[in-house]
């Protein structure tokens, strides 16, 4: 029915605690981006998606999708926009953009993300994280993400016996991989998983070490439809499917805590509209906000059955040379997780994977098949896409 | 290329200083669409787009599609997200919700705006409106709506000899409006010229009546795929183009303060996909935030020539039995601009002319092809809509 769309290029400054403002970040973005694309001319962009969770808060800046085009020095003349699905935002852009394209409102598109979330003040930083979750219901109790997330590892341990090791497996892994991306936050810094298993803890049992930070940064990708590809690039992602589901947002209406059903429908819907089982899928950059989420996904995305995740992750079948490389990146622990620029960094990612230009140290070997998740919230509504790299369907 | 998409009903809250917080105007706004839809299951929506501009500053809450999806009974299983264009963040659901129907990846959508811009303290409010311009720049500089829109009013008077007269004609029309429509928060309220002529000034020459207020509200509109309009009307409002455009963020980098030409290229573009000229257009609800904005946008939308839609207000041509009826719902200056709720309302009101169901004292006799504008920010970005009613396209 619709129009074959495909990412051709993108590009990510350095993630970590920026001495920049949101604007700075934006300009920074555009200009990697020009350098990493050649081909890209800025008259040629018509559309300009922007993914972007808490600028307002963060940044005291609405408004943000003309900000961003001026930085970046695009004049959007199709389509302009900012989406916000918290942490899922940059994801969200990108959906926005593979819409329009397919059906014909854009020819080609730039998806930038950009978060700026280190504040003077912490504490403010995470005040204004808390109003990710319902504020009149929720809020009172304190139930900000690290509460939340240590709650779904407790009842894990409790119902799965899920170990500490097995959550220090996956950071150890991911921040492993962090090591080879020198544009993430905890790039040059070794994580043993002895070492991560001393680390203080932020909210039992989660320690320091089992949680994504708060970052600066952005990234930005080019979305074409499929008549514009070969001008950029003979080695494409494909975008081939995408799936979302929403089914709670205040707690009380959260059915289990360690079964994420969203996730498994979502991804259902992404990979139903490729035609392609989880089998199928070489690497997935999927969302470890924190350890534990990685665990729980492993089991909603069926690589595993429910409750072993942990064990998943000890055995390194979600490493190299395992069943699947997960977060080759380095994942959100490794590289920090910038809300509305994580979505587009994973899929800059899935993009030079194909494309095979990424250190050895985390290249999947020939990937064809690749998914992307973010989650956001209290991991109430799950975001994925699915992406072919090569020839294309 | 891709498929008819079209608007099947809608539903607006009464628009006002509502006693309510955000996920109650949500609540409310479902319950009304419900109603106003009797067709619509919620099983049946795959997805949700939420427009609200600034609810991380007015409501303190941000991921607002997953809350207001809940408010709202609805549990969207293809596509979520909120979309932030500042005055025009509703028209952007509408977009969104277009291009992903169009592209085939959604069916059945629920297009949402909400705002709660009323706080305790005004002063916070107007702070928050700040944040629409350059921070960096315009902020300090005190560059927010008013002090703005007040320069383009003083210079379109200096070139073109418009007159506060001209300016009240405006108001007077559009208060006139509303008051057939009892969900404007100026329903029930007469306001003659003389009157208008006499409120307190907020910035010169703009006065109390040239200014669109701070109002909370919330509108829907169901958007679906051709195949599924038969199941909620035989007279919908098809979407037959779109254009938007944005050349400038930062006050420095504007042109002419009194032409507009991002609304000439973005009308232009939602023109030209419909395969139309203004001069077809029935009526349009175009975004008269304040007085001389509607009049720049006489000029810029080719009604009539540069400087003269002073004269054009004066000489009714923009009202019923003119060349082209302007805002019959009553316009952001006699409904209210809860941000994200305008561009959606607007919509709501293009669906009721094409069916016939609005009073007798704005009906537009048989239209057929109606446009809606909304402008963002320092009018830096324009968003246009076309839209053909019954049988369509």
């Amino acid at each position: 029915m619709s129009r074959r769309v495909a990412i051709v290029g993108g590009a990510t400054t350095p993630f970590g605690v920026r001495p920049t403002t949101w604007s700075e970040l934006a300009q920074e973005v555009g200009a990697a981006l020009f350098r990493a694309v050649p081909p890209l001319r800025a008259e040629d962009v018509d559309s300009l998606f922007v993914g972007s969770a808490e600028p307002e808060r963060f940044a005291f800046q609405s408004h943000v999708a003309p900000l961003a085009a001026e930085q970046m020095g695009l004049r959007p003349h199709r389509i302009l926009q900012r989406t916000e699905l918290a942490c899922a935002s940059g994801q969200s852009a990108i959906r926005s953009a593979y819409a329009a394209i397919a059906a014909g409102l854009s020819d080609v598109a730039v998806a930038v993300g950009v978060e700026k979330m280190n504040l003077p003040s912490m504490a403010e930083a995470n005040s204004s994280m808390g109003c990710v979750m319902d504020r009149a219901w929720d809020g009172p109790h304190g139930a900000t993400a690290p509460p939340f997330f240590a709650m779904v590892a407790q009842r894990h341990m409790l119902e799965h016996g899920t170990t500490p090791e097995a959550l220090a497996r996956v950071s150890e892994k991911n921040h492993r991989f962090a090591n080879t991306n020198p544009t993430a936050q905890f790039y040059a810094k070794t994580f043993s998983s002895e070492k991560l298993l001393g680390l203080p803890v932020v909210a039992p049992p989660l320690r320091l070490g089992d949680c994504s930070s708060m970052t600066d940064g952005a990234a930005a990708v080019v979305v074409v439809g499929e008549e514009f590809v070969r001008r950029f690039t003979d080695r494409p992602a494909w975008i081939r499917g995408t799936g979302q589901y929403s089914d709670f947002h205040n707690l009380a209406h959260a059915g289990s805590l360690t079964q994420w059903p969203g996730l498994t429908r979502a991804a259902g819907e992404a990979l139903g509209r490729a035609k392609l089982t989880i089998q199928d899928i070489d690497f997935a950059e999927i969302h470890d906000c924190f350890t534990i989420s990685e665990i729980v996904e492993y089991e909603a995305l069926g690589l595993c059955p429910p409750g072993e995740g942990g064990s998943y992750a000890l055995e390194g079948r979600s490493d190299l040379g395992g069943d699947i490389v997960i977060n080759p990146r380095g994942g959100l622990l490794g590289c920090g997780h910038p809300l509305g620029a994580t979505g587009i960094a994973q899929a800059v990612e899935v993009f030079q994977q194909f494309a095979g230009v990424v250190p050895a140290a985390r290249q999947v070997p020939e990937p064809r098949f690749a998914l992307v998740h973010n989650l956001s919230g209290s991991a109430n509504v799950h975001s994925v896409m699915v992406y072919e790299g090569g020839g294309g369907p």
